[in-house]
């Protein structure tokens, strides 16, 4: 039956529930478009949720994460449970256009109905990830999937923001780390769950695996809660490690639902998002701000060197 | 002569001129801060500056980006020449520590008095590194340096955009680029003056040069203003090709003088930076916003879903 072009909120989450991807889809893109459309669907998508499990993925490019993560696909779908992936990219600053190239490698499951993958992309407005993830995660929670995988390149503010927020962070590196994760190892070392050497076969995975023992030491922000994050090795194209790695993951979601640590988080995470939607709401007033006269005489003066960008702004925000 | 602890801008700004590299640190770390007391200095040296000319350098973890701009520098020193460095770090979210790793790679500098570099990092605030980087570059400019290099990861799409609003932008790949950059290829590919493949003496080189070609045909944004995004080999470890990368950078700049489109890129820059200090002033009204308890209330309130995160925030703006 084809969905009707001006299918509400509700009748798309009943059909997505049913079912239908087009409907979870189509959800999904309104909420990643953001604006009054976006909203609506998550005003009918919350009150639904909260069963969903999140798994981060994140690591340097080239680092495997999609092979891993489509691995890790497999171990779900073997244990009997559905899995929606959201995997995110960041987009051009000029046409916002998603890179899809990585996606070819979750082919192996594009016929099984059992797994949902998207991916994201910002259309360059600000905060448009930050925004848009957790509103995603909403609609596939709210249409039951029990499991969401969030991959995310692990460089990049945003990009280790999301990755972090999950129920439980992957992060992934490789033998030989050197280059490609040194710009920003402290972040990636501290929102990592669980680490797993990918591509372990390769030459360097033991020195690998001593460095990341020596920089949990040193970092010593570790172990809180009775969680040591264990390092795990993984061949992910050849779905070797997946298994322990996902065993890890059950472990961690065990034991941050005893001790309490999952609501602790997830009541973080919340407060986090809320000061974002405060933030942009906010914003959609700068824009209306910034749309006017007064705003070109500002930059016109900033840009003359008669003012400088802090007091112009004071003026336009506070005129009197 | 020891700096006072209470310098005033004025004073630091004086001292920096006149080659007081420790009051010039110190007005760089005042704007990195931001507060009341980098917003005092931008005042001091907005109307001090519109001399320096900016280069952006950017590419994938890995790609040699810090060596490629060790080579620029000594390139722009023989030639009589001081330039100043800022390398943009992605901080830890958690500990805002900055990876400084990279930077040895500029040792050959250090003891030049011609060469100041610095690292940024953002202290986790929103939109920090957008708004902290062009105030510094402020400050250099102010103090006197014609050139200044913005070196940033070529990942996430706060350091893209930090790269892309340089004057001119040089986008390092590495032969056999594959999954090091297709996370952002079309991101890299838009705001790209001049391409470098560095380590060109690696197999692959003339692939990448063919691909390059290729993208940039596909893309058809290019060649505005009668410029066509030069590909140049470099080997910057030996220092080869970093000649020819510096003459395409006056080139480029002769070209954007002369047309008008250096003046036009700068005035939309600042427009995009008014915006986002806009957007930051009232980022402020929205952490006051979020202080109180009508915030903690909201979060209960959404936490236990009693209500959806949009329909609180607008119940927390406009409490009516």
């Amino acid at each position: 039956m084809p969905l009707p072009r001006d299918a509400d909120p509700d009748a798309l989450l009943a059909a997505a529930r049913a079912g239908d991807r087009r409907a979870l889809a189509r959800l999904v893109s309104e909420v990643e478009r953001g604006g009054d459309a976006g909203r609506a669907v998550s005003r009918v998508v919350h009150p639904e949720g909260g069963h969903a499990y999140t798994v981060g993925i994140t690591g340097a490019p080239g680092a495997g994460k999609s092979t891993l993560t489509s691995a890790v696909v497999a171990e779900i779908r073997s244990a009997g449970d559905r899995v929606a992936v959201v995997a995110i990219d960041p987009s051009s600053p000029f046409t916002g256009g998603a890179i899809l190239g990585d996606r070819v490698r979750m082919d192996e499951h594009a016929l099984d109905e059992g797994v949902f993958i998207r991916s994201m992309a910002t259309r360059g407005h600000l905060g448009g990830l930050t925004l848009a993830t957790p509103q995603a995660i909403r609609v596939l929670d709210a249409a039951g999937w029990p499991w969401v995988l969030v991959e995310t390149v692990g460089v990049g503010q945003v990009e280790v923001e999301i990755a972090g927020s999950a129920d439980t962070t992957v992060v992934v590196v490789n033998p030989g780390w050197g280059d490609a994760v040194q710009a920003n190892k402290a972040g990636l070392m501290e929102i990592a769950d669980i680490f797993v050497i990918n591509k372990a076969d390769r030459p360097g995975a033991a020195e690998t695996r001593r460095d990341l023992a020596q920089m949990l030491e040193l970092a010593g922000v570790r172990s809180e809660g009775g969680w040591e994050p264990p390092v795990i090795d993984t061949v992910a194209n050849r779905h070797e490690g997946a298994d322990e790695l996902w065993a890890a993951v059950t472990r961690h979601r065990e034991l941050v639902t005893r001790t309490g640590q999952l609501e602790e988080r997830r009541s973080v995470r919340l407060t986090d998002e809320l000061r974002h939607i405060v933030a942009a709401r906010l914003l959609e007033q700068a824009m209306a701000t910034t749309a006017g006269a007064a705003f070109e005489d500002a930059c016109a003066d900033v840009l003359a060197r008669r003012l400088d960008p802090w007091t112009a702004v004071d003026r336009l925000l506070d005129p009197a």
